[in-house]
Order: C-alpha cells, then structure tokens, then sequence
C-alpha cells in the first residue's frame, strides 16, 4: 500500500445540505484549504504573471502540464535544474497533469480551444499517430518529431518535474464516441493506472501524491465503474476527467455519476473546469479542487472578471470604461484594484501595452482566489446555499 | 523670474578630472540622486512592468511622451483621473518631454527606429503637414486626424499630465540638414522657448519645473548660442536635444559643445540617449540624466543586459543558455537574478511565455540603476576614471 507521509488530506466542515466540504489539503510545499482553485502554468509559466503576483493575489496552488513541459524544455532539464518549483521560482503546493488530455483530447480531434491556443508559436494540437495498449505515439506540433507517451514514461517525468500532486495516464475519450469505445477505453484506463501505480512506486521517495482519474464518458455505469477502481487503488486523491457533456447540465450529471462511489476521505479534482456557475456547483458536488485556463486567458483578450457583469466578466476594450475611476471591481482589494481604475486598464489595452494584460491576469486571479474564500467562507458557517444565492443575486 | 520652490538641484561632489558630478535633484514626488536613468513609460506605461517591478529594480524616475499621450488617451482623461501619476500607480518624479521628437525627427522623415516601433498597432510615425511659427500640424497614425502641436499647447498638455518636469515645445532638426537650415531653426525653436515660458507662467502652480532644450544640429557655434539662449532664461533644468551625428565621437563633441556656455548650477539631461559607453562619456561631459527606450525594448527581443555580453548584452534565445543554471548576470542581486536561471529564461522565450519579456525586463531596469549607482559610488569616492577603467575591462 503506497504510504504519503508527507501528504494529508482533513475534511473540516461537512455542508448539511450537499455534498461540499470545506478541507485542508497539506503537501511537503505547503497546505491549502480546499475548494480552492488551481492556476495553469502551462508551460511552467502563468501566462503574465511571475510568483510574485500569485502571491500578492493570494494563489495557494498551480499546476504545469506535462505534454507541454515534456516538449519544451524537456523533462530532464528541468530535473537538472532542481526540479520545477526551482525552475519556476513557485515554493507552494503544485500539480502535473498526465499529457493525456493534449494527446487524447485534442489528438483525436475533438475541440478544446483553451489548451489548443489556435495561432500561438507551438502550441497547435499534437497528431495522434497511434493509440496501443502500450502508450500513445503523437507527433509534436513544434517540430513534428514522434513522441511515445506510456503510463510508465508519463510517471516517469512527472517524477522529474517534481510536482507535490501527479496524475495518472489515461484515455481521454472524446464526446462523440459510444459507449462500446468507451467501455473498452475505460478497461485500458484503468490497466494503464496500474501500470501507473507500479511505476509510481517504484521511484516513490515521499515527495509526491498520486492521483487516479475518473473516465467513463457519458455513461453513469461506467462512471460508477470508475470511481470503484479507483476508490479501490492506493492514490492519494481522484480527478475527473474526460469529456464532460455538451452542456451544464450534462456536466453536473456526470460529475454526480463520478463522485457517488467514490472514496469520500480523499480529496477530488474537477480536471479544467472553471467557469464561475460550474464552480459553485462542482463545490456543492463534492468537488475539492478545480483548474481551468480561462481566468487568465480572458485576461490576455481583455477581459476582467467581476461579480456583476454579464457572465461574470467585463470587457475592458469597451469605450465605456474610457473615463471610469472605478477599479475593475469595487471593493476586490487586489492590488490591481487598490491602484488602478478601469480608465488606465482601458488605456493600456487600447494602447497595446502588456502591462494591460499583466494587470488583468493579476485581478482574476485574485477574483478566483477571492471567490474560493468566500465559497470556503460560507462553508464554514454553515450557510453554503445562502452565499450562492447572495452570489448570484449580486 | 519663475520659481521652483518644491524643487532643486544641489552638486554634491564635482569630479577632479571631468565635469562630471555626482547630484540630489528634488521633486514633489521625491528626490533622486544624479547621475540618473529615467526609464520610458512612452504611453503611461513602461512595457511590461508596472510600478512594482520598477520600486524593485530600484528605479527612481520615469519619463511619459507627451505625443503618444495626448493621442491616447488624450490629456483631458488623464488629468480627469488625477493626472499621470496617479492614473498609472507611480508615486515618484516624472518627466514629460514635449513632443518635438516625435512630430519632427519622425515626421521629417528621418530614421529612429527606438519610437517608430515599427508594425505595432498605432506606432507608426506621425506625418508632418505644416511646420509654421504658430506650432506644427500632423496626421496621427492612429486614425489619420489633423493635430496641431503648437509651444502653448504642449506645455497646457503637460501641465494636464501633471508630471514634475516637463520640458518645452522645439523643432528637432534632422540630421540631413544644412547650417543654414539649422540656424533658422535655432531662432524659432528660441522663439518657442519664449512663448512656453510665458505658458508655462501662466499655469505654474509650483508642482513642476521646466526644462530649456539645446538644439543647434552639429554646429558648435549654434550649440554654444542655444546654451547660452537658455541659460539666458529662467528654467530649472537643461536638457541636450536634437540630432546627434551619425557616430560615438560626433555625438561626444556636440555635447560637449552644448554643455560649454551651460549655466552648471541647473541639471541637465541628455534626450535619447542611454548606451552602456554613452553614458559612461556622458557622465564625464556633465550629464546628470539620461533616458532611452533601450533597455527595456531590447529585453522584449530576449535581450539581458550584461556586463561581460559582447555589447554588455546577451541573447538569451541563444542555444548554450538552455541549461546554464546561471542567474541572467552573477552578483547582480535584483529579484529575477536571485531567483531565476538563464535556463528558465530561455526556456520562457522559447515557449513564447509573456513572462520571459517581463522578467528580461526587470533584470535589464535592474541592470541600468545599478550603473548608475555604481557610478554615483565611484564619483562619492573620487575615482570615476578608475572606476570606468574597472567596468570595461571586466
């Protein structure tokens, strides 16, 4: 049985009327209190912002993702480096992802415009030449070089970048498929988990957690199937994955399928989910952490977030804000909000200046990192339910 | 005579063996010690770092364009929101210079790549329409508008951006142009003087303090007569405008030839101008400031400042950096050498990570004040000349 020492996972408050808690999650770079969200520092970067503006917005936790890292600069110089918490200056808590979801996800062809980043310098979808027992070989879009990613090399160079939190290998099935291709991909899912798990513990020196992933598609069954095989491996926590549905209420379906027989005294990830209504209700699920690129991806096409504007988000290129004192959100406290007022954010965008989009990805990191307190706020009162409706009323 | 009650300019140590002198200039917003770098923030703005990053880079003073300004966002906007210092988070001195560059260095024709920037949106040079008496009327590049720039309403636009020295309205002559030409230009640049005194009069509230500009192309005589027309004049400070010469030694003579008949009790800065060996020349010739896009525009190329670089720079898109665990410059103590790699830099450039543009940036800000504190220290000592010596054989 794989033992994690220096890991702890404490729920502290259980919600009376769903599934929510509030928790403590400790690694060996630090404890976060859950819900909280998880920041995208894809390329071992948080797109225009460095560790001293996640802190100032009070970020707990980010994660890298290993299809992107393995590709530029490659595992082992980052290894060579001292690891990617030294390599990226960031002593908290930190999460890698598999390389799954880039090589499935958007190998097969289905859409995910958040990762794929159309246009960008390298950062098309790979091609997936071929999925067999043994791993996946894709070829990269940087300089169309074959890559072979197996459960085992997976392990092996989330081991050497190091992250408190890793995550398993697994097929990530697109939307379209049935529930046959699903059924079939889910038995190797879980093979390549064991697989995962051996490798795991093979190089295992406390320093790290191992998470299992929920696949399943659509299809409750098969979710239930899931969540049992991984409730029953020794990770440290679960994340679920794969294609979520076609719209929110498919999503929280499948979520509920995921969560129901899982292993309750572990905490979960909700992998790349972040849109403001699904956070509240992936909370009220049972859901821990969560992780998604849009708060600082808006930030770059000019976008703040904020409690009262249409979807939660202002537009800052708009001619409105032209002479506005305001700061982007009365009452944020940020330091982008304690300096600033729309009127100059408004400027700089329409002046082209990078110190715009720096500005905006400080904020909605720290509206992100404000809206888990709030929700971990509530929680401990007791009054979750009340503060989602005072949310939203707002 | 006008008075500058919130300012002043005090020599406190004048070397043996050149002009050069080590400074305290004082402003409402702070006093700085001489010789200074100001950094340019052209559109309210310094590209990629905000006022954060410059206090930890130790930057005292920062310089905003008068034309890029009052283009976008208009002056009004800026002094509705407080004025320049507040609308952009700087609490320290500021300069604003006049426009001039812009409209005739570029509108004429000539080259300075440094502000055309050339293919960034609304960056292009402006088109010179009319120069007459009255002032000179060009075509925006961002829309294609008809502006007329003229000496009253520079200095009324400055005092609107409320920086604490501002300069007055001159034509820039290019570098093609005859003594003939030039001397023409010296008397209505003289004549500008005149009217942006009686301006500047008219608004002064004691909260800035205006700067003379010596023009006179490549002539000594029509140097030495424009150093004298504005020592003639009540300004706080001088600053050595105009084209250079097309090399080191005839930009050399001309301040010197424009420093001679100088009033040595006001400050005087040189415009543009900020290489590694020019302002080490110029410090020596009796610059107090200078300013210069360089710095920061060349670490949006990937380019650290460096003492041993070959032109004290370094390409860190260069191969041998990807794994050189090496800080960008040892022993140079600003926050991206304290916690950064080379290795990690090149990796962010060569993922296209906006972060790589800003941490080149703070490091290469952190790179200029520390030559200027290094030779504030060595003219403290008395040993400017060893302390040259020392930098360029290292």
């Amino acid at each position: 049985m794989t033992d994690y020492p220096g890991f702890g996972f404490e729920v502290l408050v259980a919600d009376a009327a769903s599934r929510a808690r509030l928790g403590r999650l400790t690694t060996p770079h630090g404890p976060l209190m859950t819900p909280a969200f998880i920041f995208c520092a894809t390329r071992g970067a948080i797109k225009a912002a460095g560790p001293a503006e996640l802190r100032a917005a009070n970020a707990d936790i980010i994660l890298a993702n290993t299809y992107h890292m393995m590709l530029q600069p490659g595992a082992d110089i980052v290894e060579k480096m001292g690891g990617l918490h030294r390599f990226m200056g960031w002593s908290g808590p930190m999460l890698t992802d598999s390389g799954g979801f880039q090589i499935f996800s958007l190998g097969h062809g289905s859409v995910s415009e958040e990762i794929k980043s159309k246009g960008a310098k390298g950062n098309r979808a790979p091609l997936l030449i071929e999925l067999a027992e043994e791993g996946a070989t894709f070829r990269s879009p940087r300089d169309g070089q074959r890559h072979t990613l197996t459960p085992g090399s997976s392990i092996r160079i989330q081991q050497k970048l190091g992250a408190d939190l890793i995550v398993v290998l697994d097929e990530c099935t697109p939307f379209h498929v049935d529930r046959d291709y699903t059924a079939t991909s889910l038995a190797m899912t879980n093979r390549w988990a064991e697989r995962c798990i051996a490798e795991f513990e093979r190089g295992h020196d406390g320093r790290q957690a191992l998470y299992g992933v929920i696949q399943g598609g659509v299809y409750e069954d098969l979710r239930h199937e899931s969540a049992e095989f991984v409730s029953s491996k020794p990770f440290f926590g679960h994340a679920v994955g794969g294609c979520l549905g076609d719209h929110e209420e498919q999503m929280y379906d499948i979520v509920e399928y995921s969560m129901g027989p899982l292993d309750r005294a572990r905490p979960v990830h909700l992998l790349g989910i972040g849109g403001i209504k699904d956070i509240w209700a992936g909370v009220e699920l049972g859901i821990d952490t969560f992780d998604c690129v849009t708060p600082t991806r808006i930030a770059r096409h000019g976008w703040a977030l904020a409690r009262d504007g249409r979807d939660h988000r202002r537009n800052m290129r708009n001619a409105r804000y032209r002479e506005d004192p305001e700061p982007l959100e009365p009452g944020c406290g940020c330091p982008v909000c304690s300096t600033y007022s729309r009127a100059y954010i408004h400027h700089l965008l329409k002046a082209g200046e990078i110190l715009g989009l720096q500005l905006l990805t400080q904020h909605n990191i720290a509206f992100m990192t404000g809206l888990m307190a709030t929700i971990r706020g509530a929680l401990e009162k007791g009054r979750l339910a009340e503060a989602k409706a005072e949310w939203f009323k707002a």
